[in-house]
């Protein structure tokens, strides 16, 4: 039984809406649950000086979390002077997914940065925002078309994010933080709309995990990333 | 005539959203018109290292503003590794404004974060923040009488403030990006329900400002506080 | 009774030293009785990126204290790794101020920059850095003539600072330490020689203060200011 | 073909040299083929405040690189004043991994801090310091039996790490740095003696990766891993 | 012949102005000609953590230089966020020097921080440092003396510096900056009352020096200290 | 007697190993008995921007000791996000040495780092650091002429340098640890093949040294650099 009484196979519910700040080219405010992303996109007119004259164009990510978005207050990381590590492992990952959804290419001179904000944290704040992030930089994809700033579409396929886990000796779905703070196993897979793994990170929090546990997980996720991916499909229908 | 169509003395569309997320003793939304501001109370059972022993309690701010809540996309003071100095000059104004407004020997040996994070940016953050979080702060004191952490309550008086100028010549109130960038002075006026002053800061922008015109803006300043005093105690009367 | 002896109306004894320091485009050591600050305008022949191209120059502003400039030592600013928000706030300030007395578009592409640092502190470090910065700019601005960096007189004005306060509930001009440690209000006022304000700061350190005190207070920086500019003029005469 | 010539189970040329230097508890020289990582156990005995008084202990992990360990030079981190993202990454997943060997509570008021520093680097840098790390580790936990530290063993089992990937469309072992700069997938698998996934860590480079590969790749991993183990035992086995 | 017109022997006017400041225990304006240091010598009523309990004192050196104290105006360290190696090395010297001419066992459970800012730079500002904070420091011991903080005379012996090299192949004393940037070799020599070295810092800076040149130097560093010596017994005899 | 058992005017035995990692233009490690230091010559083909359009190459050095390279491990300069004031003051120390080895004018456009990184430290690491780096930067020197990226042999002459003291009243050459933390004197020298002082810095740790010690402690100097310069030629005549 999980704590939310949720099935092993059961998202949170999750929300996505678009338009959420009027300044970004993308702007979505997604919820997985009592998780709460900020995620924008902006663009910028130029590339980092290592991709100049390549005509092939970047995609960054940065993530924060309010100080009070969790149960007890985090000292703010612009007041400690640096970023943590978590913050930095985070924002690596959101990166590194969503170059993959797209053929950087085809942007141009162009960078896109992502800004994923945690409003109010209650686990799975980095899947939330990858899967949010994605919806964000499809609208700033289409503001870039609809300027004539590039000719095609430059992504390639839409990608979401899931975490899986081992709790109470069962593989569940999406872990709320009640559930995330005492797993066995927690992992977190970022897909693309044909099936394939764009990253896999699992870490054994209280005891190793097996290949049958494994593969358990990677079906769980595989579910999850589906009905994201329609959710998305969903929120980008509208206007 | 302002850019808005308001009349010189209005204020723009304020709401003050209490309970805005969960974990926060005190949680507020507070929005001037598209300047969106989320400010939490974070109550702490100790005090700093020169109050121990006194018996008193202390209250301070941060302010921060994410990387795209303006027009331009900011870098973030996270990744930058420190505030700016418009950053510190902000969260010591809060600070002040609020320790104002209560009575810190009444605090106890608990100390008392009010952080403020501007969502969206069009121009009076400051003075949002400072009418938002003293909600905020008040859910905070009521969380802790409730609690019996305190037995009396530690509150003064309300506070509220609001920016007036001088745009075009005439003096106006509750000045919005499109103004204040704009405008030959800039004035931020925090007051008391009994009307008194707590801060003033005004600044000529463009060209020097006489008495005449500063008392102009004082006197709308006291109109608008008064308004936001009003939204606050409606806002307080809510469960 | 003022701590000093003095009357509420009157300054400590100031001294405005030219030609301080040797390297200095402008250099200016002023006392404000035991406040000492030595003010050195740098010229620089370039401008920030921001304002290439523009023709237009600029003025910047930085503040020190050094460390036992005060009764008890401060930490270095600079072995703490970072200027702190009283020192930004400031250092923004006397920037603001010195800007709004020049005209920006005569000063061509070149920079100056104001360092203010107190060698010995007694209240009031910023109006006396205010008010002795004026006069190393004014050195600097006649340098750039004299050696054809810029063929018109970009002063526009005149400026002076002075701190007004209430103190054992009466209105008095230019706190020492021994008053603002202990004022109910704490104001600073920059006003130029015509009589128009450019910056009033006042906060309520003990108490609200209302329109009548805050009248009393400006009458009284008024007067302030008028002294000091005579002083000014007085220091400038020399050759 | 791979460009060392190797089969794609083969792992490089592993050596592991114990007391490498003379002053840390445990002192490990990892070599996997030209990539060689020198790992310090280091003991200190007390805890991270957060501990005090649970009489658990702690294990704690710092990696860096020589600033010509690379083809390139790289900036010091020490004189860039922060750790990079890649390096936090990387001394968080050692940190945990090492920890998954270890039962904490039978550590006492101890900590031991592990350092991996790359001499020279020619991929699986991380990988070769897990796997020479816990030997490392070992030996610090010997050091403070001998010394009547520690009464029991806190080893729970050896850990070993390798990385494998998708190179020229096929699954390898171990891949190097001409391999890693090209492979369309890349994987860092931590396994324990019993063969209990501690961490997978799976980025698709160049294309998603299928689950088919994935199991290729874990097969690979499992393999190489019982090498590795081989060959810590033996190391472990000398005096 | 030098720039100065100075025979090689000869130091510059060199002034000692004791009680320059009001708050510190000990503070002194040295002048070495138109290098102005000024030096402050501030007792703090306890240790370093890592002296408590062994009933020895600690003696610490800062140095800073304004930013404009040179004829190019240098970056302000506090807002570059540290310290140059040049600034580290200086407060090390200037630290070790002090050290030597004090019985720290004498000192009790107090610390003196020694404070060497440069008013006005050209050259042997380190120098100046030295011979100005010796005095600085001995007021503040016999500060402590006064106030019954300790009982006996902690001062083992004074101390005094100054500058020796190669100018246009001769050995000269005290150089300023115009010989500074141009010298052969540039040395700087601490040495006590009774003649012994406590510091010899030689650098070649365009050619290498021999024994014969070193032997000159140290004879003039002799000749120069001693002056300074007197000058430093002749301050102190004021009241 | 010494710990060690050496004679007063004995080196311990030092080896250069050339080659010592792979990537570097030159790489030595080198061993001043239980020290051991890794130094690497980094070529880059720009130069700093102070000297672009002059001709003129350069020569910097960056030092670094692995955390635990000593008895007590000590905190990783990269994550406490500075570096000490002793390294800064070796780095410049090793740097201003080397540039006294070469005819930076014969350089070119080109720059090379030294990274000097401590492995082992048992005393006199920046002393073998110069001693090695100097054998390193010949090899770099080497391949840029090889490459035909310089015409001419840009050194002037090879450096080497070793620590004296007075230990137990007499002068020893080449302190290793246990000598050098109880020596009455620390002094550094750096010489030339020729005979010529590159740097001095003689430190009185517990007592004054006078004349006699000095030219004592330079004559031991003297005799252990022309050993170490032996062995420098030695190892570079090897291919």
């Amino acid at each position: 039984m999980r704590p939310s009484g949720r099935a092993a196979d059961e998202l949170r519910e999750v929300k996505i809406t678009r338009h959420y700040t009027k300044h970004a080219e993308g702007s979505v405010l997604v919820e997985f649950g009592d998780t709460k992303v900020l995620c924008t996109a902006s663009l910028e007119r130029n590339v980092p000086r290592w991709l100049k004259g390549t005509g092939q164009g970047w995609i960054t990510a940065e993530y924060g979390m309010l100080p009070r978005a969790t149960g007890e207050r985090n000292q703010r990381e612009a007041s400690r002077g640096k970023q943590g590590g978590r913050t930095l492992e985070i924002q690596r990952l959101i990166g590194r997914s969503l170059r993959a959804a797209v053929d950087l290419k085809q942007l141009g001179d162009n960078s896109i940065t992502i800004d994923c904000d945690v409003i109010q944290a209650d686990g799975g704040t980095r899947t939330a925002s990858i899967t949010g992030a994605t919806v964000a930089l499809v609208d700033c994809l289409r503001h870039m078309q609809r300027n004539k700033i590039i000719r095609n579409d430059p992504l390639v396929q839409l990608i979401a994010s899931v975490s899986v886990g081992i709790y109470n000796g069962n593989p569940v779905l999406d872990l709320d933080y009640a559930e995330d703070s005492n797993a066995e196993t927690d992992m977190n897979v970022v897909m693309t709309e044909k099936g394939g793994f764009i990253e896999i990170q699992g870490t054994a929090e209280a005891a190793p995990f097996d290949k049958e546990e494994m593969d358990a997980m990677l079906e769980l996720a595989r579910k999850g990333v589906n009905d994201l991916l329609d959710l998305q499909r969903k929120a980008l229908e509208q206007p």
